[in-house]
């Protein structure tokens, strides 16, 4: 008898904080791979915050997920059955084909991972998406030089753990700000940031003054909301402020104001955004400069890995609490390769 | 008898818009220059938006001006006596020597003017500090490419004239923002913007649709206010936001909310600030570039001139209420090279 493949699908689009109603459970067939297609099973699926997006159905800078339809998401996974000549059972792959244990994909649009360089589930954070977000922001926006105060928000997350080492790394002071005494101490004594900050503690600016004596420099924005309202106003002359996501705000029904931008022109600030997606092509070179990192130790990771594709859609709600503590993996089946 | 010297002096500080009592006309014996000193009467006096910033009292970028002194301000004059052997009586010069008539002043601070080049009043406007501000904001920043829509708010102004006209010499779609149908009438008939709108109307958004069916590529801010929350949702993907300032909200007592920065990931914007003396050693690049195609014609400009320094401070109340019509300039005493 055939195992049953197993896919998440969107429900219903949510309405502020998602619930589980929203997402619903199904088996189907297991799919058939066509020529130069393969046959994956899932072995890690990434969660992360830009999903509250794409089940929003708000025109943005990808197409949202559409009622039915299974979540989008990127996977690791191993080649069950391939019918493409390059690819054999048992070769590892990561590729975005959604919140599901088996997929039949173009063999083209898959990254060939060797479990012998780097553990496969590292493809979907450190040396994956996130870790190229954080390197992709620092490079082309934030920018610090040695010396220079870097504030990081959600700084024990997949992203910001990486922004702040990639910080450290280039000279800079490095603050991170986090949610609860675990991952402040996790981002000051594992990461090696200067100082850590407890979002959730009383009076954010006057923890920000004492952490950063000479302002700061640097932000790099993964949360908004009070976080956002707390450093703006500390931005030093010339600060840049690398706009990578605003998790507080995903679940807000209307906008919130922003910061008025009368000190932009005072203190020269640079406020830019960026979407990692659109730097595609720069894999190659953000891995030569990422996985030497990894390998010595110098730029260390933490997983949060949740067992099996039901708990997905609890994972993710607490993903959007900042309940999770490193990158959130769902493991939809064994790793073979640990 | 010799002449008096004639100085305004900030008397106090402005509560919201400034009113004439913030001000103050005296009389006073000549200065003597020193060694190495010219005497300058001044010609033209400059009247910008960013004094309103200098007479508040509010650390910014610039050194306030203090309650009793003269109000800082750039000059184009003629020197009367000099002892300095580079500068004779009669030569025309540009300096920041503030709101009074004379001035003994280091020759080494000047900025030597030729009438026979351009008119020495264009030292203060379309040669001088807010030319150079739209082609540093443009150049730096917004950096128009052919075919893309730029919109200037303020454009009939000393700075927004300017950057409408650089743009447009770059290939781009421009829409000028202005009060009044005979600025907008201006900026589209003499300038050769592709549409303004009268921020005066109605239905700004509707006017900015209707002049922008492509979206919005650069936005050159000169003003904040009903016109930024107009313009910054019609921003497009890499759409950028030249922060040139934000006159409309400069004698307000709070700054106001700003736009929610998620659209800043989303689109990928980049909002930058810049202030023009911090480039002051491209002066020579600007007036390579600008001073051909004023003398050609391809860069119009028109001045508001006011006469007599009594009237400045009139004058300058006028200009934050948007009620010049080109570049407002004193004239502190006859030009005699027209």
């Amino acid at each position: 008898m055939p195992e049953q493949n197993r896919q998440m699908l969107l429900k219903r689009r949510p309405n502020g904080l998602p619930v589980p109603e929203d997402f619903e459970l199904v088996e189907n067939p297991l799919p058939e791979p066509g020529d130069g297609e393969v046959l994956l099973r899932g072995i890690y699926l990434s969660l992360d915050p830009y999903m509250r997006g794409r089940i929003s159905g708000v025109r943005s800078y990808a197409r949202p997920t559409e009622l039915g339809e299974v979540i989008e998401g990127r996977v690791v996974g191993q080649v069950v059955r391939s019918r493409d000549p390059a690819w054999r059972e048992g070769d590892c792959a990561a590729g975005g084909y959604g919140w599901q244990l088996y997929s039949a994909v173009p063999a083209a649009g898959l990254q060939r991972l060797d479990p012998a360089e780097a553990p496969i589930s590292t493809a979907l954070g450190v040396l994956g998406m996130p870790g190229m977000t954080a390197y992709i922001g620092l490079s082309d926006i934030g920018q610090p030089k040695a010396g220079e105060t870097v504030v990081v928000s959600a700084a024990s997350g997949a992203v910001g753990a990486v922004a702040g080492q990639i910080a450290k790394l280039k000279g800079a002071r490095v603050v991170g700000i986090a949610g609860g005494a675990d991952k402040c101490r996790y981002v000051k004594e594992e990461l090696g940031f200067d100082a850590a900050i407890d979002h959730r503690g009383a009076d954010l600016g006057g923890a920000l003054d004492r952490a950063c004596p000479g302002g700061i420099d640097v932000y790099f924005e993964n949360v908004g909301g009070a976080v956002q309202q707390a450093v703006f106003p500390r931005l030093n002359d010339f600060g840049r402020m690398v706009m990578c996501g605003m998790i507080a705000e995903y679940n807000d029904g209307a906008p919130r104001p922003g910061p008025n931008l009368g000190a932009v022109v005072r203190k020269r600030l640079k406020i830019q955004g960026f979407i990692v997606s659109d730097q595609r092509h720069r894999q190659a070179e953000f891995r030569a400069f990422a996985a030497p990192l990894v390998r010595s130790g110098q730029i260390k990771y933490r997983e949060d890995i949740v067992d099996g594709l039901e708990r997905a859609a609890e994972a993710f709600i607490g993903l959007l609490q900042g309940r999770n503590f490193g990158k959130l993996l769902i493991r939809l089946s064994p790793d073979p390769s640990r």
